[in-house]
């Protein structure tokens, strides 16, 4: 056994043992050392970059890592082997999406606002923000030697009396707690309850007057990033909120790096483990502790996310989405509890999924269609969710389309060398001088805070300030030079955003080509994507009254910039809306209102999807969308170049 | 932190820490090293002794413990220390309770034959023998690119036209297996189902034409002995059979001393765990590797124990049973599933509780009063079951009334020096040659097992020859003198049944005075009780048609000895019939049998309590009856000395 310590850029260090000829990557993740591996360790996204320090590693060379950088010691971790004891230096940058969790200082009304219009409009829409959960005060007789009734009949009594139902559920977690909790409170009890019909599920008893919070737990579980709220089930307040990096990066980037990880052995599990135990876990306690309320007063959870999110998160095989005939588990399922999936919330509280509509159109995009409003109204709209996976919608209140395009995890950051999510340190905007070339940037976090890398609305603005100011082609190749402009040997150009020095990164801040080329691709799939299928459906462009566009992308997303680089259609830029993450707002009124949760339901009932792949001439549009903006121009009449 | 070494009769050690002053029977709790400790360790039963090889232990004298016995070693663990490094050597009857557990060999038809009959007087009373659970084949079509139905709702589509039901619950278990069965399948496959009225509950998905065998598991908790069955839940044959001592056993040996111990920190989880996870479990465990099935194969449970035992099985505090006004958590409940409690079975299997019905007469005497038959009879019948506490129940087809007199372990070898339960190395039968006073022995085991101890049955032998031919008077004063008569030096008198070189243990084995005078009050409450009840119920001794003996007292039992020391009533010796584990016999009939199930419910909630102790005149009964066969001899006319 072989020593190998990881010491990171904060001067922290982590110690593991490695057998001779075990591969660095996978020392990291049984060692639970956050590096990102989008390409789940195939040798082929470069950036499970780490700096070997000293001692004993044999990497094979790969086109990411220069002869100097590799001299100096970098190395892809994923093509390393432990040969020896040894020192590696994991730079934050490697492990920019598994980032910290990041609680939401509510104070802030910024925080919570999108949630609030989502909730405002779907109630305006007639959609009651009623739920079934409730507290009451239950009364019973105290026993004596001559009423000897047990605990469990005489509660069922009383609530079948009281709230004129037939059946009472006392689930175990009640049972267990009831004699104590009765006698403790002289058989005067507060019980928190889910009511249907004739029937009263008992989640809690607590003692007479007990006025905890009664909270739900709404969840967007995105393939780079998972966001959640706790939400006070009686006022619809948000108590709490937070964010963290899906702990299932380190098994790859996109949902079939995952799949293909979930189908290695203990694969479900692990997958499972990463998305439920390392993830969503740790930002309930989080959140809990902030918030100042238990856990287990979380009675009922909302989950969307896309259709293999959902599998994995559920540990029910994904594999058959991947492979012809393309058939999930579920669309929806009433079947799943907190304590089926260890969540540690209340052990009864039912999971609600919002509901996926095929392999590729998953719960994230009927949650978010539900708060878009598209559904509501006569105009057509288009909804569009970056993540991932692009999704679109295109509709009114008479029919609805939607179809999924692989735009992969350029907009999040993804397959970008420097790419991160959209948290502290990301450069989220950005200008350049078109004489110095010099760039001005705006970074996410406190002022002061150094850029570290860059996210999706930072890599559009670069994109389009490269192009607009003519310092890269339509192509996206370098066509001029410049102090920031690099040249590798091969004479592949990049641009630096941030050099070692200004950067809070022990690397330059840079965007290359091949990372160009990679957005280029991603931006490309998005306009394919809504051309198709406006085409399919005998739309023009120009009958678009609205877009809303969600995603992880971020609130800084400048929409006239996206369209200069040919992502959007080129109409009036008042019609774009930017709706946040609009999966976690359909996850948060689902767990409010039984009726949005059914008229969610309902949506994806009647949305058509339309399988782009099977569409001709679908590819021939693709590729002429990889251009800047496109390689038809008069289809972006208002771009020109400064 | 001192060393503390168990050693065994077997040569077997354990080491173990204890921290300077720690008393030794917790320090051997701590460590999982059964010693037998009836009184929970409260310096009363004299049941822990173990022998202090060397090292430094401080022990307080008790009268457990003579002179010469101290100075060779001799302590109560619980009277004990630890005050430096120690060697202590644990004899076998220190453990005697908590003996191996054993697997029964089912090809002796003896086994289960007990069984058979209750199924066949139960059915021969109108009562039919079919339960909900079956296998049903579901053949479903193989999906297509036109036509991608998501899996759960392929499934429960198929369901719902073959079964013509409305409802079909897929729970999680099921769900996560789905996917992976379906396909290897093709489609076809073998659910393992429960069928109510317009509900399927989908317990198993399994390849098509799986024929494993659909399970449950009948269990007869019992305070100081847990027997249960696997059952084949179609064709009602026993799979398996297994009894083994039950954990809590170190926690004391009767239901009020458990009860104070799991009012410690963390109590009511140690006790659970104690009956759980050292007891049921592992049951489960041999119990399916001998009839080669999988434990996820039981998929329904049927419990029978007294209010206690299923309270502290359940988890739920006790406590309130034994404090006025003796209110239990519940009589019955169908609120628990097997992961619930952590009972390695299928995860969904419901466990069915044989009602309670009051706290001190429990699910063992309404499954066992089911199974004697006694509510179908127009004669009047006496139940009697020998646990730890004593149970009764008189009555006939048009009444029964029930009882519970705090007998104590005795009848299954508690509360006796040597007493041990009815398990290799007791003995279970005896005669003694009234001239020699040599002593003939059945001993529990294989031909040529020495005696280590001696069980219920045993002891009444014993009580019973040693009476008859004059060696104790009818207070169970020795009154002769031999070899085999030892006297303390108080002039306290013992029988050796077997001395330390006849016995396979390392000691002799032997009953005293105290042993008698224990076993005499043991006695006197059943007795009492008999005339307590029928003297209020205006009946006489003479008017009972039928005695039936039920209890883990033994096969063994000479129901002619137990009347002649004035156990049982004087009434023809025909008129007794043993039937064996009534408690298990009842759970298996109702775990098979729906209406079984129900009709115990029913028994249940017609058969009237009646608290002795509140009956003027019990005291003098008991008092009375605290004699060989009693004071009142013309109530024992056929007892006549040799």
């Amino acid at each position: 056994m072989f020593k190998v310590t990881f010491t990171f850029e904060s001067g922290e260090a982590v110690e593991a043992f490695a057998t001779s000829g075990e591969n660095l990557l996978e020392v990291a993740r049984k060692t639970n050392v956050a590096i990102d591996a989008p390409c789940s360790g195939n040798v082929v996204c470069g950036k499970c970059r780490v700096k070997l320090v000293e001692g004993n590693v044999v990497s094979k060379k790969s086109s990411h890592i220069s002869e100097e950088e590799f001299a100096a010691g970098w190395r892809l971790a994923c093509a390393s082997t432990v040969e020896g004891d040894c020192t590696v230096l994991v730079p934050d940058i490697a492990a920019a999406y598994k980032s910290r969790m990041k609680v939401a200082d509510l104070s802030s009304s910024d925080e919570i606002r999108i949630f609030e219009t989502a909730k405002e409009q779907i109630s305006e829409a007639g959609i009651a923000f009623t739920n079934n959960l409730s507290r009451i005060s239950v009364k019973m007789n105290v026993p004596t030697l001559d009423d000897t009734m047990p605990d469990n009949e005489r509660l069922m009594r009383a609530i079948k009396a009281q709230e004129n139902v037939d059946i009472v559920h006392l689930p175990y977690s009640v049972l267990r707690k009831m004699p104590d909790v009765l006698r403790e409170s002289n058989f005067s009890v507060t019980c928190v309850i889910g009511k249907t019909k004739n029937t009263i599920f008992v989640y809690d008893i607590l003692p007479e007057n007990d006025e905890s919070a009664i909270c739900g737990l709404a969840i967007d579980i995105g393939t780079t990033t998972v966001s959640a709220l706790i939400i006070d089930m009686e006022t619809g307040k948000i108590l709490g909120k937070a964010s963290a990096g899906n702990g299932q990066i380190r098994y790859g980037a996109d949902v079939i790096n995952r799949i293909i990880e979930s189908q290695k052995d203990n694969g479900i599990q692990k997958l499972q483990d990463a998305v439920i135990k390392e993830t969503i876990n740790p930002m309930i306690a989080q959140m809990c502790a902030s918030a100042k309320i238990k856990t287990r007063q979380i009675y009922r959870m909302c989950v969307a996310g896309n259709s293999t999110m959902n599998h994995l998160f559920a540990g029910i095989n994904a594999d058959p989405l991947r492979m012809e005939p393309y058939i999930p588990a579920f669309f929806k399922t009433n079947s799943l509890y907190a304590s089926d999936l260890g969540i540690t919330v209340h052990p009864d509280a039912h999971i609600i999924i919002a509901p996926n509509i095929g392999s590729y159109v998953g719960g994230d995009i009927t949650a978010g269609t539900l708060v878009s409003m598209i559904w509501n109204r006569p105009e057509f709209s288009l909804f569009i969710d970056l993540g991932t996976n692009g999704e679109l919608v295109f509709g009114n209140s008479d029919f609805m389309m939607s179809c999924a395009c692989s735009a992969g995890p350029a907009f999040e950051g993804g397959d970008i060398s420097c790419g991160m999510r959209a948290t502290d340190g990301a450069i989220e905007a950005c200008t350049i001088d078109k004489e110095t070339m010099e760039p001005t940037l705006t970074i996410v976090g406190d002022p002061g805070t150094k850029p570290v890398g860059i996210c999706g609305s930072g890599i559009i603005d670069v994109i389009c300030e490269l192009y607009l100011n003519g310092i890269i082609n339509p192509k996206g190749k370098f066509v001029r030079e410049g102090k920031r402009i690099k040249r590798d040997k091969y004479g592949m150009g990049s641009y630096v955003l941030a050099f070692e020095e200004e950067a809070g990164s022990i690397k330059d801040v840079e965007i290359t080509e091949v990372d160009i080329d990679n957005f280029i691709r991603a931006k490309g799939a998005i306009f394919s994507a809504i051309r198709t299928m406006l085409t399919a459906l005998d739309f023009d462009i120009s009958m678009i009254d609205d877009v809303y566009v969600a995603g992880g992308i971020g609130s800084g997303i400048n929409m006239q910039n996206a369209v200069n680089i040919g992502m959007f259609p080129d109409i009036p830029i008042e019609k774009f809306h930017y709706i946040g993450n609009s999966s976690l707002s359909g996850a948060y009124t689902m767990l409010l209102s039984k009726e949005a949760e059914k008229k969610t339901y309902e949506l994806a009932q009647n949305m058509t999807y339309m399988e782009l792949s099977a569409v001709p001439g679908y590819m021939d549009e693709f590729v002429a969308c990889c251009f800047l903006p496109h390689t038809d121009a008069n289809l972006f009449p208002s771009v020109v170049l400064r």
